[in-house]
C-alpha cells in the first residue's frame, strides 16, 4: 500500500508520558494579553469582567476533566492540578497541555460575549493560551507550587492597585509611579495606599488580592444524602464503577472561591482533594 | 519576600527546547470529532463546509505565524511545518504545541458561524484539538512525512465514498457495507464506485482526494515587482530586516490549494518553501 | 578564532537533569555476562567468588560516591541509591549513569586478581557494564524497588538452586531439568531441592537467598561518641560544614550485609539511611 | 507471586531512545584527570605514553562496536561516532554512552602496564571516564562537531606548548607564564616560542597539533582484492548478510592517524566512513 512507503516517519515521534505517582500541573497563560487589554479597554488594575470570563471558562474545563482535582487562577493565567494518580491519556504531556489549553481558549472565545458588551465583540487575533505540563512529586511540593502563585498574585496585585491609584487618582505619569514604588516594600504600599488614598488594602475585593480557586464541591450532596465522608474511602475498581464515579463528577457542584491555599485550613475543610486514591501508600 | 519561600517549585520545570536544525511540525486532530460529526449532522463522506472551515482556520494561523513554512491538512487533522532554522518560542515544545492549537481553536470557533447555518450554532463541548511537536531532521524525511499524510487522506476517503455510497444510495446497512469492502484492494473500491454507482473516483473533487495545502505564495508579488527569484537570496541578519522580513510574510498571499506533495512536481514550482536559510549547508 | 566556527555545535546538547526531590537509582547490569561466566567457569548456580568481587566493587563506588546512601547487589546486577536531594553533578543523568557505571568498571577490573587464581587473569574481552538512571518520586515507592530487585534474587536463586542440583547431581540434561520445572511453583522447587538432595532452601547461604546490601554504617562510631541519633539532625549548610560531612562519610565503615530489604526491620534499625535531609517536608 | 506485587516500579523508567537517523556522538571525558596527571607525573605540555594509552583503549573499542564509524580523540577525551543508521541497543541513549564509557574505563584500566612502568601501577581512585550522547542530523553538522573538537586541539595544544617552554626552558612560575599569555593571540605564541625556545610549531608533533583520528580502513583490501570501491555499494539485508557484515568488519584494519579532519582531503579520500546506507535518500 502507498502508505507503508512512508510510515517511517512515526518513528520520529517521542514518546512524553510522565512520570507516575507525580501531580501534574497544566499551567496556561494568556498570549500577548498586554495588548489584549488595551486593544479592549480592561480596567485597571483589575477588569472584574476578565476576570470572571477566565474563571467561568476555568469552571466549564474543570467540569469536564474529572481527573483535574483543583485549579487556581490569578490575572490571565490558569493551573489545572491533575491528580498523582491520573492516567488521563496515558499521562502524555502534549496531550495534557493541548487538551486543557484548547478547550480553555474555545470556553474563553466562546463565553466572551456573555461578560462583554455587545459594541466590544472579539477580533482577530483571538485571544489564545500557551501551556505546560510540570511534575510534582510530593504532596507538599505541589502545595508550594499553589502558595507560589497566590504569593505571586498578592504581590502583583499590591503593586497594580498602588501604581493605579498613583497614576489614575493620585494624577502621576506611569513613569513617576514607577519611580516612586521602586525599592518600597509591602508595609509602604499599603502606607501609601491608606494615607494617600484612603484604601485599607486588607479590604479590597478578595477575588483581587487571592485568585480564585476552583473545585468539585462534594458538601452540599453530602449534607443531602449524608454520604459525604465515604465518598473517597475506597477506590472504584470495576470498569462500570469508574464510569460511575466518573458521572458523579460531572454532575457534582464546581465551587469558585477566593480563599487562602497557603494555610492549612482550606486543605483540612476539604481533605479529599488531595486525597490518596487506592489506599494512603502513594505519599510516604 | 513571601514568594522566595516557594520559588523553589520551579526549579521542577523541565526543559523541552527542541533539536536545532530539524524541521517541526505541529500536528493538530479534533478531539472528540466522531461525536461532534454527528451532533452537527455533517455529510458524509465529507462535509465541505467543515472542510472548508477547517483550511479557513489554517489560513489565519499560517498568517500569523510567520515561520510556519506550510501547512497540510485533511479531516479533522492539519500539519504546521516550521522551518528547520526557527527560533520561534526558543524552540520550546510546550509552546509551539499549544500556542498552534489554541490558535487554530479560536479561529475554529469564531469562524464557525461563517459556514454552518444560524440554526446549529456551536453548543457545549465546543470543538477542541490535541497537538504534539515532531522533529524531522532532514528535508527528505519531511517530505515522506506530507506523504504519508496524504497517502493516509487518499486511503481513507476511497474508503469512506465507497463506503457510504454503499449504505446512503446501495441501501446496505454499516455493518453489510463494512462486511463487504473487508479485504478489498483500491482497485475493488474503484470496480464497485464506477460499477455500482457510477462514480469514476478520479472526477471525485480533489479536496477530498489530496487534502489541502496551505502556504505563502509569493509568485503574484513576484509578477508585479520581479523579484521573486531573489526573494531568499540572502537571509535577513539586522532587526530591522528581520522585522520587514516578518512583516513582508505577514502581508504575503496565502495560497490555499488541493494539490499532489507526493511527487516533486510542486516542489519544483515553489523551492522557496523548504529553501535552506542562510546558505546552502544545513541540509548536507 | 578557528573555534568559534564551529562552536554552534554544542547547541545540540540536550539538557539531562533528572528532576529535584526524586530518589535516584543507577542500576548497572554486566554486558554479556552469561559467555563471561563460561569463559571463567563460574560455579553453578552461584559463584562466590565473583559475588565477592561484585560486593568489592561495589564498597569502593559506595565510599567514593558520598551522596549514595545505599547499593543493593544480586547476580551481575547492582543498583545504587543517591539520596532525593543529591546535587551531584547537578543531577545530569548520562553523568551519574557513566561515572558510577565506570567506576564500577574499573573497580571490577583492578580487583579481579584478588578474587581469581593467577592463572585466570583477565582476558578480552574485558568485564563491562551498562547503566541507567531511574527516578522514583517517594521513599515507599523506592523501597517498593528494592523489594523488587531482592524478590528477583529470591525467585532466580530458587530456581538456579534446583536447576543445578537436578543438572549436577541428579544427572538430568539442561533440557530436561528445564521441562521438568516446568510450571512449578516455589512449594514445588523447594520440595525437589528436600526430597531428592536432601537440601533445605532456608539453609542456603544468605548472600545467595537475599542478595547483597551495602551502606555507609554510622552505629559503631555512635556507641563510641554517643551521638548516633543526632547524625541527621540538622542539615550542614556552610561549605566547611558541606566538606566535613563529605569527609566524615568517606571515613564511615561500609557495611556488607545479606539482608532482608522487604520488610521493616532493616529500615527501622537505621533510620538515616532514607531520612530527609534539611527538615521533615520532604516527602509529605 | 512476590515479584508481581513491586513490578509497578518498571513503570518509573523513563525511554531514551534517540531520534533516528541522525548521527549519535559519544564523547567520554576523564574524570578528575588533573590530579590523575599529578599523581603519575605527566610530562607537561604533552605525555606521548598517556596519549598512546588512550588511543590504544580507542582502538578496541573501536574494533569491538562494528556501528562506531569513526573516533576522534585528544588530551582526556575521545569521541565515538555511531553511524545515523545505526540501531545498536535500540539508540537507547543510557545504554550506548555507559557501554562505550565502561568499555574504554576496562581497556584503559588494562593496558595501563603496557604503557606505564612497573614501578607506577594504578592505584585507587582508578581512573574512570564520563560520557554523553549528542545527536547531529546532518552529516555536515557532525562534521563541524569533528572541526571543533580538532580546533579546540590545536588551540589547547598552542596555549599549553607555549606556557610550558615558558615555565620549564624559561624559567617563568605559572602565575608569570599565565599573565605573559593573557591576550594574545596565535601569531603571538608561535612568535613566543620561535624567538624564545627556537621551536617552530609546525614541526611540533602531528599527534599534539591534530589529536587522534581512529576508523576502520579498507584500503588494504581494497588494493587486495579490488573490491573496494563497491564495499558499500548495497546495504546488508539479510541476517546472515548482516553477521557476514559485522564479522568483516570486526577483522578490518583499524587504521590510527593524526591528520587534519576540518578540510575536505580525509573525507574525499575514504568516502565510506560517512556514506549513507541503503540508499543515498537519507541526507537530502
Amino acid at each position: 500500500m502507498a502508505n507503508s512507503e512512508f510510515g517511517y516517519v512515526r518513528n520520529f515521534e517521542q514518546p512524553d508520558a510522565l512520570p507516575p505517582s507525580n501531580w501534574i500541573v497544566v499551567r496556561i497563560d494568556g498570549r500577548g494579553f498586554t495588548k489584549l487589554c488595551k486593544k479592549y479597554e480592561f480596567e485597571k488594575p483589575n477588569d472584574r469582567r476578565a476576570l470572571d470570563l477566565m474563571n467561568a471558562a476555568a469552571v466549564e474545563v474543570v467540569r469536564s476533566f474529572v481527573d483535574v482535582v483543583l485549579a487556581y487562577g490569578q490575572s490571565d493565567e490558569y493551573s489545572f492540578i491533575f491528580h498523582e494518580s491520573t492516567t488521563l491519556f496515558e499521562r502524555r504531556a502534549a496531550k495534557l497541555a493541548t487538551s486543557i489549553a484548547t478547550a480553555f481558549t474555545a470556553e474563553y472565545c466562546m463565553q466572551w460575549p456573555t461578560f462583554f458588551p455587545a459594541d466590544q465583540p472579539l477580533a482577530r487575533p483571538y485571544p489564545t493560551f500557551d501551556g505546560r505540563c510540570v511534575c510534582y512529586p510530593k504532596r507538599k511540593i505541589l502545595r508550594d507550587y499553589l502558595s507560589w502563585r497566590q504569593a505571586d498574585c498578592h504581590i502583583n496585585n499590591l503593586y497594580n492597585t498602588t501604581f493605579w491609584n498613583m497614576v489614575l487618582k493620585g494624577g502621576m505619569s506611569n513613569t513617576e509611579a514607577e519611580q516612586a514604588l521602586k525599592g518600597t516594600v509591602s508595609a509602604d504600599k499599603n502606607e501609601i495606599l491608606f494615607s494617600r488614598f484612603g484604601i485599607n488594602y486588607n479590604n479590597e475585593p478578595l477575588i483581587y488580592r487571592k485568585g480564585t480557586v476552583v473545585y468539585r464541591s462534594y458538601e452540599r450532596n453530602s449534607v443531602q444524602n449524608g454520604e459525604g465522608s465515604r465518598i473517597e474511602a475506597a477506590p472504584p475498581t470495576s470498569k462500570t464503577q469508574l464510569e460511575k464515579e466518573r458521572k458523579r463528577k460531572q454532575k457534582a457542584t464546581v465551587a469558585v472561591e477566593h480563599v487562602d491555599v497557603i494555610g492549612d485550613a482550606f486543605w483540612e475543610a476539604h481533605p479529599y482533594i488531595l486525597a490518596s486514591k487506592g489506599g494512603d501508600s502513594s505519599d510516604k
